[in-house]
């Protein structure tokens, strides 16, 4: 019997889960929101839908995973802190070194805090994480979940861009991806729901969360992926903007009397995207309600459906055929009129969704009809799952 | 009889074709090169295969038009400037205000000065030559045909970027494309080899030149196309990235320490693609040569093959189907394994090529086999020709 803390922070959050493993169930999980800013809010939820929520300045990771492992105590989730045999963290970049979950020592944290500079908001927040997490639970493992890694098997052709060699060379300016937990999760989960070895399959995961990405999986391995270099790139996502022309940046800049290029970056990424082009919200369920009566929402929609028919297409080329499609996260999970459409559009692939399978929300389900070339699957994903279940594997 | 100038003016160029039309022969055709440089190249060809070159300082637009006009005197080409009865202009931005080629007018020439911002090396040296011609030839019609107007048919869908609503509303942020002239000759050409009406089919070509571009044309108008506010985006041309992520612009000018983006804009626009990958040269024949005995070189060619692959499948979902590949321009006329390489990554649509048939070069031709479910078509492009019938067409 042991407790499994699965952590994601991000630049002013962190999130965790503590799951009973091997059980795999969730005893406990929360959130601590606005960390670092005034106003903190500290949320847990446990037992049979308790909720507890206080609100106050929360300054440092340190103060957040100390109030969080005192909660466990208070609340008896816990009875001792030893109860907690591991703590996995999902990291945002790992860059080209790391291919796979680890366990973190001194040099792999130090690697991390390194890799910052390809996610900035993020690896240092995940690093502040580890280091609270080693001060009050010292000698308990911590693994590193790289959202990247799933993507390292990637092939150059794919992952290399048409610049000039010396900047992935010497800065390591590539395509890195993210999702890889994710990928990891439904593509395994996709192939046992079919009975199949995943290995055998030529498939597309559309990831439709907030972040959206489209990913290529062949021989089981990631071939292929949307996001690029960071997250910004690919197709339209709730307020990034996917791929645009590169001198737009340097157009726009001027237009707006920028004079920093990442302020322009940042614009990209969190004042773009579906929020942008409708100019009334970045939530696709806002976007649902308002489509008959505002034509930008309904273009905001068609311009999400078109960008992903768009990457799906390209990587069944690629791939040179197709198996499998999946939808997961938040929007392919619950969005049941998006799954419709972007399915539509792959008609010329002989896809087909069933109208009935498909009226369902974050359920594991085959939703394609019994003529549809190419199976449609929903598959909920579970990325703290994934990580609960490295640190076992890492730990042991 | 009449003669018509053709004529294609870059930031330090001025090519040139003198059509007798309604015959649509070349009497003539030259080239100025360095212009407003140093030791520009001044050369004529005409006649059975005769040609003329001299090196000297051209400064000015002015200087260079005036040359050609007395050189075609002198080689007794014309008899007198009244036979030149009409001059075309390729002009590469037209923006959202010409959807069609014009005569030009004091107030049309404003407007494409003022469209210098969206192709700022192209648009004033074009208009510096009709200003040229105008003097030179008073009362002679000059007529605009815009690279982009071809494009102007694209749904919203298509052509607005996931961005702000108001930098398209504003500063005219959107996808104009390029090529247009080129397709609208071979989307046209194609129809007639196939003796259907270009409306009834779907249609995608790929103009690989030196800048390459894919286009839907559906309805037998253009419907999506991979350039995109400016010809960088898309796929990997000869010196061009292509798409990228956009953080990439911020990203590698902290690392390269500069300080403006268009400077970094001016690297993706010239010393990426082909180039940048192979490290070797942006001219895919060298790649073809080396590529046997240098891994970056087939590294090149197969990125390349890529990235047009997977916009060609894009288009052809979201077309919902595909009818018709054509293949133009420099590579796509020259480069046989180019296209079977193609060719052979779009299987996925029963698309076939024939080897015997695909052995040919710069020559109209059906290149797809019997049981090919897509015809495949070679096609010479002609855009000097397209701007001569416009001349006609519009100085009637």
């Amino acid at each position: 019997m042991s407790k499994i803390l699965a952590i994601n922070a991000g630049s002013s959050t962190l999130k965790w889960k503590l799951f009973q493993m091997p059980e795999e169930t969730v005893i406990a999980e929360g959130l601590v929101d606005r960390l670092g800013l005034s106003d903190s809010v500290f949320t847990v939820k446990y037992g049979d839908g308790k909720k507890e929520s206080t609100t106050g300045d929360i300054a440092t990771a340190d103060i957040a995973v100390d109030m969080l492992l005192k909660k466990l105590l208070e609340l008896d989730i816990i009875k001792d802190y030893n109860e907690i045999q591991g703590v996995g963290h999902r990291i945002v970049a790992g860059g080209e070194i790391f291919s796979d979950s680890v366990l973190i020592d001194a040099a792999k944290l130090r690697q991390i805090d390194h890799l910052a500079e390809y996610a900035p908001l993020h690896n240092p927040a995940e690093a502040d994480g580890i280091r609270a997490f080693s001060k009050l639970l010292p000698g308990v493992p911590e693994v590193g979940v790289f959202d990247t890694a799933f993507h390292a098997t990637m092939p150059p052709v794919n992952y290399l861009y048409s610049i000039k060699r010396e900047y992935y060379d010497k800065y390591g300016a590539r395509k890195y991806g993210a999702h890889g937990t994710s990928n990891r999760y439904v593509s395994n989960r996709a192939a046992e729901m079919l009975g199949k070895d995943l290995k055998d399959l030529k498939m597309v995961t559309m990831h439709l969360g907030s972040g959206v990405s489209v990913t290529a999986i062949k021989d089981g391995k990631s071939f292929d992926t949307s996001m690029g270099f960071t997250p910004l790139a690919g197709v339209t996502m709730s307020t990034r903007s996917g791929d645009i022309d590169a001198s737009l940046v340097s157009f726009l800049m001027q237009k707006l009397n920028i004079t920093n290029p990442d302020d322009m970056i940042k614009i990209l990424n969190s004042e773009s995207g579906l929020l942008g082009i409708s100019e009334l919200s970045p939530d696709m369920r806002d976007l649902e309600q308002s489509r008959e009566t505002r034509p930008q929402s309904q273009l905001a929609i068609d311009i999400f459906v078109n960008r992903i028919v768009k990457y799906v297409a390209g990587y069944i080329a690629e791939m040179g055929g197709i198996d499998v499609l999946v939808f997961t996260a938040g929007m392919g999970e619950g969005d049941k009129l998006m799954r419709k459409r972007i399915i539509d559009g792959l008609s010329v692939f002989g896809a087909k969704i069933d109208d009935q399978r498909n009226d369902v929300m974050a359920q594991e389900r085959v939703i394609s009809s019994d003529d549809s070339k190419v199976d449609v699957l929903l598959v909920p994903t579970n990325e703290e799952l994934m990580i609960a279940r490295d640190v076992v594997r890492l730990s042991k």
